[in-house]
């Protein structure tokens, strides 16, 4: 395998596996892939395949040439050679260290160790490790190829502005965490969102349905050029945040106090479930992600057209 | 004034207001204006003007000629012969309530009244009202030319029905609220996600513009075309919503336990402003408003080019 840009080791053949194995090759990396599952193995190849397409979709006029990717049997010969080891096992800590072990003692200890993890921290993977400093968390948003979004948490200065380098490289927007936190940045927002989203259904204020179109026609939209930091600094006028936090705070922190802290019945799990049938109106999650995606390439067209406010 | 597609009469001249006369009179309404303050209205036709240009730009090939927009010296003159009230005024309770009492007095039994309310309830501002069955609330999200959602609470079915026929032919999105509550659907939303943005800076997990990055490209980017139970219907791969929530619903409900609960203590205010300051990078709140109203007409373009996920 003749790598033009550097090769990538990818840890874990799942979804997200086989979207940044997408993304990467469509990059020009070559892939050496490995799952212990021989089914995440099946149709691997195609997938990352279709994978790629929709990458270089997305971003056109890609000058790399597209690289290779190649299952191999064991995780010391995906890792042996590798310049960067992305791991997208399931999320355990103990299994992800374990694995961790064996790619340690199969690489350079310059080999960077990235982590896919969405929910366990850098403090959580790293006890064990003999050579910490390699070892980042690079959280991806699903999915990988078509999301920008990576975020980074790197025990040293200079490890993280590498891994910025690297997910840029790749066409990613990057951000660095000060200090590791379950959920990153990204999914503690979502998950505070999620949260009120199904209060709001489990105390009939509205469907689930409503809640969704409210979202994507609403503050989903606006956040999709704008931040929330940002959006409150426009909603001051022309005094800005400052205006903002001096005459609304008070009021926010009210309203604070009134959102929800729903629990997942039974009864509200069962909404949710009805409520989301609803909205789907028979399309499969097939379809639902074909249409995502397609939607997705679209958008990422569109802002490229020009600077976003929160650039 | 001819009016072809029905008078409204936009009562408060705001940025709320001004961008509501924009859209109405972008698809053929004629606008009669009014507001207290001479200050408000002080531009007020030019500013109309460029929000029409904006709506219009947003939404090419709009059949209807463009209608006129009046400032009045009255508010009995502006709503006498309208059609439509669309009520802007400060969101204060009484203040709302007193206005309701003068155009009570001058319009027919019949004309909606509709408040723009973004943090008061229907029941809060109806109780003193002769007909209460015309009174809605519709909060648009600002600015109300180019976001398409318009959350409506009305007090019988038929005034609903009435309420989303009216804004959709307005090229708005409508969703119908089941029961009233502040914040309606959108701003309890964005506040519930709010409040962990600033937890994330006030925790020092990262800076304001890495947590408005990371919002813009990830969770705000896939939200702008896919609601947020409908993600989690995608996140629960073939097994769906139902998958989702039987195995991640706990995890879900612990991260829910360690998201922050804030508070803006000046020091917090302090990081929030020179956040937002950094993020700015100098551009001045027209510039950044400018900047995002390109991006959204851009993304609205796109959007349009098929159908969304959450459709």
């Amino acid at each position: 395998m003749n790598s033009r840009r550097g090769l990538v080791a990818v840890i874990g053949c799942g979804l997200i596996g086989e979207s940044w194995a997408g993304l990467m090759t469509a990059y020009g990396h070559d892939v050496l892939a490995w799952d212990p599952s021989h089914k995440a193995l099946d149709g691997f190849v195609k997938r990352v395949g279709a994978a790629r397409a929709q990458a270089r979709e997305a971003q056109p006029g890609l000058e790399a040439g597209e690289g290779a990717v190649e299952v191999v049997a064991d995780v010391a010969d995906a890792v042996r050679h590798a310049d960067w080891v992305q791991e997208n096992a399931p999320e355990s800590a103990p299994l992800k260290m374990e694995l961790y072990d064996r790619i340690e003692a199969a690489t350079a200890a310059t080999t960077v160790i990235a982590s896919s993890t969405s929910s366990l921290t850098w403090s959580e993977l790293s006890p064990n490790l003999r050579h910490k400093n390699r070892f980042i968390t690079a959280h991806p948003f699903n999915p990988p190829h078509l999301m920008p979004l990576v975020e980074i948490y790197a025990h040293t200065p200079e490890m993280g502005a590498e891994a910025a380098r690297f997910y840029q490289a790749l066409g990613r927007e990057t951000v660095l965490l000060t200090r590791d936190a379950a959920g990153h940045i990204a999914n503690r927002l979502a998950s505070a969102l999620w949260r009120e989203a199904v209060n709001i259904v489990a105390e009939g204020i509205a469907d689930v349905a409503s809640v969704d179109a409210a979202l994507v026609h609403g503050p989903g939209l606006r956040w999709s050029v704008l931040g929330a930091h940002m959006a409150y600094h426009l909603g001051g006028g022309a005094g800005g945040i400052e205006h903002y936090l001096r005459h609304l705070g008070p009021s926010q922190e009210r309203r604070w106090a009134t959102l929800g802290n729903p629990r997942l019945t039974p009864e509200v799990c069962a909404r949710l479930v009805e409520g989301v049938r609803a909205e789907a109106k028979g399309r499969s999650i097939r379809e639902l992600e074909a249409q995502r995606d397609a939607a997705l390439i679209r958008v990422l067209a569109a802002r490229r057209g020009g600077e976003d406010a929160a650039g």
